[in-house]
């Protein structure tokens, strides 16, 4: 059998880890070939790979962003594509493709699929919002990078007695805001589910000062934002060539706080740290048990699914069904975190 | 509501997190006191206990070890107890009793829960091996530091040109070799579930060093150990007074792999630095969602159960069945490590 | 002897483990009595402190913060009470001062020396700017956590094919941005000490990507300005109220790139993520040996001194001459820098 | 220019970045060829060399071993070939060596230059035991990994009332143990500088115990020994061919003590993990400003010497100087760290 395989979409801790278990599995195991398509679908588009033998993955389980580059995808050219998916297949020669990616790329594996090309993808996204999957790659390390942050930050808001609000990442899901935020025991977490009231936040901060605590950690979604009509958001910054640049609401929501509490604020905005490096160890067994279990499926042909870690059984589920809904934080969820706050 | 809460057994990162997580629900939701028992089932038996409120918990979520102290239990002074249970409670004046610890600690939280007991355990294991559940906290974190091991071991062990035996902890199962040699990259990995012959383990390390790697990493539980007659096993080390010390599987194999390879091997033993010290984020998270339960399930007077991980839920299950067999690993998460060595 | 102690400005990795070294030496040596003052100099002007023995600073080395707490100086009030120093010493009933600070404290520490006071002074910077001693506790904890975030960094950056601007701190002197920079391998270092010019990196960047190397990483200290005429810089960003913030070199500069190179350009501000949490190794060590050594001259009445390293010997430099000058990054170190771009 | 490199002895973290450093300097400043030898000096013996350019040094800076690999030195055939030096370099075509390594590397870097050939050294040991330089690279490192497996060991030891005894490296120094005996807070620290008497550390341990502790550390050098008659010493264990194997001071001095306080005593012995892995920023910088300074010393004609760190200064000393003794712990740097056992 011949495999191809692609990553596509933002970077992710756990892709060399995968890329080296369909390797593994699929060289030693059934004496394969695997070819890597390069930066994404561009480069099956392209046409560009390259032979991935069992020294080409040689010490990168440990390392993180991908062996293989990525890329955004061109949709209009990937839609012609689509239409002549296995004619594609068939001149590149590959039997199989394992493209492994977010809600866009997994989206695009479907129109593959249902082009005709035999896919089997795998999910990823540090943000952990893909349905039919209890958890993806990647999350764990970013929740890790933002814990370890926060434990960092507590010491030196107390010493400076002030409130800190860390943005952390999850545009549409708050799950790294939930866990981080649990895990490093901050004392208010916003989310995009649920659009918060800044008076809330301001009444908590007061109450933990008048027991006597001297400062407040507050972890933001990037994807949060205030109810209507509860505070002035969404007016951008102004760049030294006079262009407006998006502000988060991490950096509003620390002017906000700091206004309304006569208290100094100070927005953290973690960005990019926090998707990249060496994944965690829960990272590098998911990542990895996922790319084994994308090969056997390969090899009993069953295909238009992707991997889906489930209690800890990983399981097969139809494409169509991860990329229909995202996966947000229920609100039992929440209710655990606040009663640590 | 008056709750009593110990933790009991060896130390395991967490244990503070659900100690905090129980008094912030309790105190914070529900108005009730929370009082910790000192030193285990010990303080119970001796009516040594201190009051638990927020600030008694204050600052301990990222930090090891236990702030209520542990202890063995006495056997035959606690089954005498156990006949006296209600009597207990009622003198020292406690509605619920939250025992948090292994298959011991929850053996005697079932006597007492038998004996009439309102008794709600929260399970605790490094080793990861108790049924029922997913997953226990602790064992994340002694998986992370068991892989941060290999990672080091693996760039000494190549410019060493040596064979490197790391033993890891996990006396009747085997998840933390099986997770930290998947995570570290381990070219072998022994588990208590299928006694190895060292026979496969020279053939695979010699395989590897005819395709030029220079070095190789077997992990091996503790509580691994070879098929009969394939190894000379057994056989303690005499220390300075004459008397003869246990030696553990790991020092014995590696001692074997430099006698059948004639090549240098190294044995390293982690060690108790596995238990100890701050939890990773997820083990954070899931000992505070399990004291959220915990303090949920009293409310209810949902007892003789033990909080468990089920996917992303947590559920109640009954002692009972917690308790009645060890979880090891079964042969399909054996067989996906295999692939990638 | 009764030492009082205390620790003002800036949170720094090593507060304590000074404290608790000081507390160590003088209790168990000489049979000394140690009182803390509370919130820096405030604490010794209201004369609120605590008796501090060994207990009291159990468990405290590895933690970062202060347990004494800080607060910015009342410059007024305090020049009054320098007037009326040694009386001040009289009243509580202490021998001598220890206090632990960055150049406002040792500047203040001066000015209480010359009014009579015995005062031993232990600097502390993050910033590593103090003349007369090799190094300062924090600055490594510090490097070590820019260093990581740009380890981070890199495979993000490299996935996504972008310029990453990292802002480390470091005001006045770009101590850290020097050294992280060199040890996370950044393309580029912008100092204080140094006004740049953005073409110059423009052009390095170019000069990579020509190169075919897929991202960059600029280093930038947070006191790092362009030379004049060279950007716009300066213009702060506009809050939700209107009001002008003020908007950092990082965020600047990554605007300024992407504008000129056509090419996506991300700002990183790491700020307070840089001075809090628990100190590496190094920083433990250095706080330990300023705190015996400080203890050590109080006993041989060596007062207007503070610690300094000196290679690897802790001496005894005036305060007067620690305070006169800033310690800035010679050129020489900047070439060495350069070279590994 | 045409610059040899190799690196020789056992891993230690920083070697790759001397390695990157060499080449950036030496090809981006001086236009150089560089060349490094493969296994250290058997690479120079055998002539296997491959040409280092900046791509083949592209990533490595944070990564633990030696891209060169390294082996131990073949006295004899090394002797013959020293005759021979000028000559050896003319037929590979070098006009410059670096060899980077410890003692015994540089004792033959000594040999080399004597014998003719240009040669600058790089010292090189985690064991920071080298003459003439404040510090080596690798040792921070270490200390750091040390440090970190005893804050993890201290929760345990706490919650297990247990006396742990810790070896670390340092054969005949006891710099490792020493630093990360101070920066983990160890209640003793046996140095091979200083025979110990085990009653000492029994009246410690019991001292400790008799104020309401409950554990103790113990920091021991691999290379330190009791005083004669103290303790009996020395006697191997048995491996399972019933060969005598060497057993470490750590393993006996915790059953010594275990035997003497009649307490649990665990012997954790670290081991490899010290020298392997990704170095501290502390180590990389180090090790590229020696690797600069080497490529300095070689534009210079500076031959014979090695680079070395005095203060805040990369300087030059001759390898003669740097050989002739070993740095040890001298007395005041340990009763620094008794005072805060």
């Amino acid at each position: 059998m011949r495999i191809g395989i692609l990553t596509a979409g933002g970077d992710c801790p756990g892709l060399n880890a995968v890329i080296r278990s369909v390797v593994h599995r699929a060289v030693t195991h059934y004496g394969d070939e695997v070819i890597g398509f390069e930066d994404g679908y561009a480069g099956l588009l392209d046409g560009r790979y390259r032979p991935l033998d069992l020294n080409a993955v040689s010490g990168i389980l440990a390392r993180g962003g991908t062996i293989l580059g990525s890329s955004r995808l061109e949709r209009d050219r990937f839609r012609a594509a689509c239409e002549n998916a296995p004619q594609l297949a068939k001149e590149i020669g590959f039997d199989a493709l394992i493209p492994i990616g977010g809600e866009g790329t997994l989206t695009a594996a479907k129109m593959l699929s249902d082009a005709g090309l035999p896919v089997v993808g795998v999910p990823k996204t540090i943000d952990n919002d893909i349905s039919s999957t209890d958890r993806t790659f990647g999350f764990d390390t970013a929740v890790g990078v933002a814990t370890e942050a926060m434990d960092r930050l507590k010491t030196t808001a107390e010493s400076h007695q002030r409130v800190m609000v860390v943005e952390v990442m999850g545009r549409h899901a708050g799950w790294i805001a939930l866990e981080s935020g649990m895990a490093g025991g901050a004392h208010g977490i916003c989310l995009p589910e649920r659009p918060f009231d800044p008076a809330d936040l301001v009444a908590l901060v007061e109450e933990r000062f008048s027991r006597g605590k001297k400062f407040a950690v507050i972890c933001v979604a990037e994807g949060a934002h205030p109810q209507d009509g509860t505070m002035n958001y969404g007016k951008g910054a102004i760049d030294q060539f006079g262009h407006e640049r998006f502000q988060g609401i991490g950096t509003a929501l620390a002017y906000e706080l700091e206004s309304r509490l006569g208290k100094e604020a100070k927005p953290v905005i973690l960005g990019h740290v926090q998707r990249g490096g060496t994944p965690t160890a829960y990272d590098r067994v998911l990542a990895t048990r996922f790319g084994w279990h994308a090969v056997e499926a390969a090899h009993r042909d069953e295909y238009g699914k992707m991997t889906a870690l489930r209690g800890t059984d990983i399981t097969m589920v139809p494409l169509a069904e991860a990329v229909t809904e995202l996966k947000t934080v229920p609100k039992d969820r929440m209710d655990e975190a606040e009663s640590v706050f």
